[in-house]
C-alpha cells in the first residue's frame, strides 16, 4: 500500500482551493502524505472534459453563487476574484519548478500561497510579476524563479505531467487518486475519508 | 414564507434517485412539504445544460463507478440499470398525468415506484408497457393511464412544465428550489439542510 495520495488541482478552480485547505489534514489522520499536482485544465483536451461549468450562462449563474455558499458552509475564507476564471499556466509552471528545485514542502507552501493570493487577497495570479512576488514572499529568489518558470525544460515537464494525469483519468479539479481509485470534487472528501478509513481497518 | 420546496429530477439520473430517497424526510423535519417535478433533461436546450456527464468517455467511466460508490456511502439500494441512460419522456408524462388526476401523494408514490423499478429491479422504464404495469401496481387503471399519458394535453403540460423549470434556472438533476434559492445535486442536501435550519431560527 502506498503511503501517499495524489491531489490534482487547477488554481482557477475554487473547488480545488476548497479541497486544498482540507486535504493535508485529512490524509495525515490516516498516515498518508499528499503529492500536490497543479495543472491547467485548459491544457486537457476538450474531449476529456466537456464544457466548463462557467461557460454555460444558466450554470455559471448558479456556480458563482455556489462557490460563495460552499465556502461559507465549509468555513473557508473566500471571495470571487475580480479576474475569473483565468489562465493558470504561468502559476502552474512556477509552482512545479519550485517543487522540483526545493522539494515537495516548498511546492505545497507556494501552491497554498498562490491560492490565498487569488481567493482571499484578490491578486491577479495570471500576471507573472504577481507570481514572482508571491515566490519572493516565501523566500524564492525572484531572478531564479523568473528564469525557471519560463524555461523550456519546465514547460515540457508541465506538459508531461498533464499527459500523465490524463492517462490516469484526471479530467477536472479537484481530483484525488488513492491507490488507483478516483475522487472528483471537494464533495467527495467524505467518500475519500471513508475509503481511507476502510483501508486502515482492512 | 412558502411552506413547500420544489424538487426537480430526471428518472434517468441516479443522483436524482438518491435525492428522492431523502428529500421528503429532510423537508418534513422543517415543516415543509415537497412538490415533485419529474422532467426529461433531454428536453432542456443543450445551451442550458452543456454536455451530459455520461457522453464523455473519461467522465463516463468515473461516473459509473461514482454512482455505485455514492449509493453505498449513502446507504441506498442501487444497481446500474442494464439500459442506461434512457429516454424518460414516457415515464415523466405518466407520472405528471397521475399527479394531475389523483393528487400530489399519488404522483410521489408513482415516481418512487418508477425509481425503484429502474434502479433496484432493473426494469426498462423507457418501455410504456412497463410504466403501465407499474401504475397498475399502485392501483391506477391501465386503460386510463395508457390514454392519459399519451394525450396531447399531457404532452403540452409536460412541455409547459419544462419551460417553467428552465425559466427558474433548472439545468440538471436533482435540482431543488427553496424560496428562490437553487441547490443542484444530491451533494447539496447538506447545504439545503443548513438553509432550512437558518430559516427556521431566523
Amino acid at each position: 500500500m502506498s503511503s501517499h495520495l495524489d491531489f490534482y488541482f487547477d488554481f482557477s478552480s475554487p473547488y480545488g482551493y476548497f479541497a486544498s485547505t482540507k486535504i493535508n489534514d485529512l490524509a495525515q489522520q490516516f498516515g498518508r502524505r499528499v503529492d500536490w499536482h497543479p495543472f491547467s485544465s485548459d491544457t486537457l483536451r476538450p474531449s476529456n472534459t466537456g464544457t466548463s461549468l462557467v461557460q454555460i450562462p444558466a450554470k455559471r449563474e448558479y456556480i458563482m453563487k455556489d462557490y460563495v455558499r460552499s465556502a461559507k458552509f465549509l468555513n473557508i475564507p473566500f471571495k470571487v476574484p475580480t479576474v475569473f476564471p483565468l489562465d493558470t499556466r504561468i502559476a502552474t509552471r512556477a509552482v512545479m519548478w519550485a517543487e522540483a528545485k526545493f522539494g515537495e514542502d516548498k511546492g505545497i507552501l507556494f501552491a497554498q500561497t498562490v491560492f490565498k493570493a487569488y481567493y482571499v487577497d484578490d491578486k491577479n495570479i495570471g500576471d507573472p510579476e504577481a507570481i514572482i512576488s508571491l515566490g519572493e514572499s516565501i523566500g524564492i529568489n525572484p531572478q531564479e524563479l523568473r528564469e525557471g518558470m519560463s524555461s523550456t525544460y519546465t514547460k515540457e515537464q508541465v506538459r508531461a505531467e498533464i499527459d500523465l494525469a490524463a492517462a490516469k483519468g484526471v479530467f477536472g479539479s479537484p481530483f484525488i487518486l488513492l491507490d488507483g481509485e478516483s475522487f472528483w470534487g471537494v464533495d467527495r472528501l467524505d467518500q475519500l475519508e471513508a475509503a481511507l478509513k476502510a483501508k486502515q481497518t482492512a
